[in-house]
């Protein structure tokens, strides 16, 4: 019965994510370049690569500690075309409104949407605005598309090219965006209030790829958190990867947070964190290249892509003991992007 | 009061529409690209000009004769690159989905894109997926974005180059899709049933630009209907645009719904036409390359555009007087595309 139906996990970024991709959307639009299932497409044009991304966001609320849907918005198709190895070249945005929105809402929006494109320098270029009868959307949604430049001549980084011996690094604390929106959704006040870290990672990425050229995978761990994303890399590349619970960067009150609601952070969604796949002896390079920059400095090594079992991804506790990691199978936070 | 909240009207294409995008999204997003307000943005890349357009789709019914939300989201996407001169390079489609749509709704909504977009030859090459809890939204939304490619060398259509002199084509009957969607949606039903004229117009815009490449002008007239396309081509050229009234193509069947609902044809939207202005010296040339393309049959020519006064369409009525033809302020026809 619930298989004849779109239930929340089918939008998770989990497993029901992944079979309604493979089952739907691959079936009915297969084509060379979304087979690929990049954070971006990438197309060749008048011997230029483009990156090409879109992404709705129904994140809510609509505002939170550290962010807002429209910043979400920039950040996140700024991110995708990041994770391609592409310098953003033009936005756009696409409203979805739900008749009485009171109008300052959508102007904070807006604001907040032109603050984080200008800080990337990226226009927003192109744009389309519908407006639903009260009842028929929740406030706001906005869908942003991205057109990236993708450099000449370098191999670029793809989720399948993770191979045995590289090192796997994280540019920073996980969870903290997904526990920010479900404390601020649930009303949960810790010591201290959980910020997003919903943040533009391209200047990031660019610091890496100028110190690592030879990065293998470039991703961000946003629905699904660390633990879809790492999957999702294991499977594409037939490697194993294999981190360590111990190196992982969480905040301390994100941790108490995840511990009290029963959530395992690796499963949770980050709007600011890169993870990047690095061949051995370019890892020091892009760790210190995170590092330098401000939105790496809680940098790691998390782990090590290894040979076999081929697409498992496996967790080495801090007792001690190797368990396999999973993809989260159903949706335990809706609406967080 | 009402000054301070998000009216279906802001989303109608009419005066309200302009009114949200020139005193919010322009003054904090404005920049020389989006200021153009072109059916698509034209972006510069290594030499190459490129076209890229977004468009969400939250049409109610899904289904309607003639088309489904998925046909349009495609058409949607490739008639705003056409109007801009461009060949459609790749489309992508991000879906919200309300928690509980039954699965076969949506691969009868997926399964007519990939038809549409096979009829064009483009692929979808970038996607996203969200469901959002049940009463969240209503069933599905689409939002697709569109790059495509500008020929070199020569100067575009652009909204702002009708000049005195030039002709007024349009390629075929007005009103059809709104009140296809009217109609099913009302479960009015007249001696046939009303279709969607919802189709790809690339084909039938690089005809006409064969046969007429100095043409000013590319507009679809959707939203807002050719009231609001002609004010805004008037406003942006600063021209006067003079129609016929008794030269406008409308099927017998459409005519006599809009005068049952008392809605006028020209303020209904268009899925499936296009307008082009042209210097006289080529417009027989662009009225011929319309009537022998299969989707331009009934093109005519609808007007001139003259000096002044400025900014204005003048509709000269079928009892010979002269009106002027306004912005529609309201939305008469909410969720039609």
């Amino acid at each position: 019965m619930d298989d004849n139906i779109i239930l929340l996990a089918h939008g998770a970024g989990g497993k029901k994510s992944a079979d309604l991709i493979s089952s739907l959307f691959l079936r009915y639009f297969g084509n060379p370049i979304l087979d690929l299932l990049g954070d971006s497409a990438v197309l060749e044009s008048g011997g230029q690569r483009l990156a090409f991304t879109t992404d709705s966001f129904v994140v809510d609320p609509l505002f939170f500690p550290g962010g807002d849907i429209g910043k979400l918005a920039v950040c996140g198709a700024v991110n995708d075309l990041a994770a391609a190895g592409a310098r953003p070249l033009a936005l756009s945005a696409a409203f979805i409104l739900e008749e009485g929105l009171d109008f300052e809402t959508l102007e904070r929006v807006t604001a907040s949407m032109s603050d984080a494109a200008a800080d990337v320098g990226v226009s927003i270029v192109a744009g389309d605005t519908k407006v639903v009868t009260r009842g028929s959307a929740d406030r706001m949604f906005i869908t942003t598309s991205g057109i990236g430049l993708l450099p000449d001549g370098i191999e670029l980084p793809s989720p399948e090219r993770a191979a045995p011996g590289d090192v796997v690094i994280l540019s920073g604390t996980i969870a903290d965006h997904g526990m920010a929106v479900m404390a601020c959704r649930e009303g949960i006040r810790f010591s201290s209030e959980i910020q997003s870290d919903c943040a533009p990672l391209h200047g990031l990425v660019a610091a890496v790829l100028e110190a690592a050229p030879s990065v293998h995978c470039l991703r961000d761990p946003t629905r699904g958190g660390l633990a879809a994303v790492l999957n999702e890399l294991a499977a594409r590349s037939g490697v194993c990867i294999e981190i360590e619970e111990s190196s992982m960067p969480v905040s301390e009150d994100v941790r108490v947070a995840c511990e009290l609601l029963g959530i395992d952070p690796l499963h949770v969604a980050n709007e600011g964190k890169m993870i990047a796949i690095v061949p051995q002896g370019e890892a020091e390079k892009a760790l210190g290249a995170m590092r330098r920059h401000p939105r790496g400095s809680r940098a790691a090594v998390i782990g090590r892509v290894q040979a076999a079992p081929a697409g498992r991804v496996r967790l080495r506790t801090v007792m001690g003991s190797l368990r396999i990691l999973d993809v989260p199978a159903g949706d335990l936070l809706p609406r967080i992007c």
